[in-house]
């Protein structure tokens, strides 16, 4: 490939905060914040002056947490107040006059590491979000996986208990009712109603009160019964890993969002769950299981680099 | 593309049967059937006989039920006495000197309904052949996903009901415990233990012989409790492609196996449940359900057809 010091802009819309980056010459070279603004003029807006305090730059990736059209299309956005049907791509292109590219937050975390990160020249990668909810983005053979409306990748999803707790989607029993920073708090819930969260419950005030963060600081500060709730929500995670592997086959799977920043003491026993429970473990090479290069900034420097990578995706 | 008259044989290994077709011009020109033998040696020398019998032809494609490496070896195979780690692909091509391919079975009824089937010129496909277990094949952007090690498309493995009942895999409740035809007898024994499957149970003779195949024989018949079996049937049918299409977002879904040959005493329910639980489905066209084209040949077909189209499952 041949050298490129041209500066993409990419910016991660969030339920709360929006983070802009410039990526150029294989890193950030600047950031800037706003908060999420509610309503859709209101957040076109804030996109065109994130864009302006990046300065000049030669394209404009946007990452945003809801199902996004190949035109680019904002559908539907549970965590965003007063948006759906927003046309980002066309919009925001009229205004900058320069090439945007708009895709789901969790396509752009998977990007960022397929292109820059921890799976770099691999062809075949499941890239899980694991934050509030689950997020997903799914890479095969040295292609992203869109979908013929752009909406693949739906991971957290994937039905893994049928007759589990209710979930937004309508469904019971999703993934990320489970596996995700939501559903951490729902086994730490579970766990305080059997009387066996002591510290986890002290942390947060409540049994009711229980959310993945309280967890999360039990667990490091070495609280057994804490650990013990991190090894079913790191069964529940494995699970998901297994049936993923089942269906995609991939050479690694990358862990991302703010749980797998809390290093090993989750990393451990999702890894020890996902050899327990794949299927024919003596039959194939196992996937590596691997913590994201990028943190909260997967979103951002993915989407950056989306018009870059638009050649391989489209199909 | 210009015509091509070429001779292409195909052999689809079942647990019981191999059949073998030749494909030329778009259609089937020969059949050639035999036993499954039992141990490796047995089963080179069947399907070189089987080859032999069609007659000249210019590639063999095999289809075997079992996970196949990218190299044609089949490293497991629970329906086939006595073989394993069976190098199919090297031995074939050895002792017939002419090209030859070797897949899933599963894998290989998705080549025969992606490339000349149901779902012919659709990009995004997702093919479940619901037979004694489930088998899949996945078609992502125009090509067929394989996977790292070509194991992708396991899709009866994915767990739906992690507290159900054992597979032989080692987890509990993956989607073809419910909806494979293995499944439908369980859920109809279910049902007998709850006094409500009495005519079903009378095909079978008792409550603990009840298959698949009485269920469907009483709903033909257009009896009520084995209707209600067959919904239980189609919602778990309809809870796996709801994951499916969470995760692919496919433009078709094509069902095909034995089960798809009822017609629509399980097509209509399945249709019905699939719009009922699919996530968003005010928000994006809804994937085709359509019953495959090719019965019991589809797999004979695609393994014929797989050295045709070995460039586009190539990464």
């Amino acid at each position: 490939m041949p050298i490129d010091n041209r500066r993409f802009a990419g910016i991660d819309v969030g339920g709360t905060k929006c983070l802009g980056v410039v990526w150029q010459d294989g890193r950030i070279i600047r950031e800037v914040r706003r908060d999420t603004p509610q309503g859709a003029d209101d957040m076109i807006s804030t996109l065109v002056e994130i864009v302006r305090e990046l300065g000049d730059v030669h394209s404009v990736g946007v990452g945003v947490p809801g199902l996004v059209t190949r035109e680019g299309v904002l559908r539907a956005a549970p965590n965003l107040v007063g948006v759906s049907d927003l046309a980002v791509g066309p919009q925001l292109r009229e205004v900058l006059q320069c090439d945007v590219a708009v895709d789901n937050d969790a396509t752009c975390a998977a990007v960022a590491e397929w292109s820059v990160g921890a799976a770099r020249g691999v062809d075949d990668v499941v890239v899980v979000t694991l934050g509030t909810g689950i997020g997903g983005g799914l890479v095969s053979g040295g292609r992203l996986v869109r979908g013929t409306n752009g909406f693949a990748g739906e991971i957290g999803h994937m039905v893994v208990e049928s007759s589990g707790p209710q979930c937004v989607c309508g469904q019971r029993g999703c993934w990320e009712r489970y596996a995700s920073g939501n559903g951490l708090g729902y086994l730490g819930r579970l766990a305080a109603e059997q009387g066996a969260a002591k510290r986890v419950q002290e942390l947060a005030g409540s049994a009711e009160q229980i959310r993945g963060e309280h967890i999360r600081q039990a667990a490091l500060e070495g609280d057994n019964e804490a650990l013990v709730i991190v090894d079913s929500f790191a069964r529940w995670v494995a699970l998901g890993l297994t049936n993923l592997t089942n269906l995609l086959d991939p050479a690694m799977i990358v862990i991302g969002g703010g749980l797998a920043s809390s290093g090993n003491v989750f990393l451990e026993p999702m890894r020890r769950w996902f050899e327990e429970l794949l299927y024919s473990p003596q039959l194939r090479p196992h996937p590596q299981l691997v913590m994201a290069t990028f943190a909260e900034q997967a979103g951002a420097v993915g989407a950056a680099l989306l018009p870059k990578f638009a050649h391989i995706s489209d199909t």
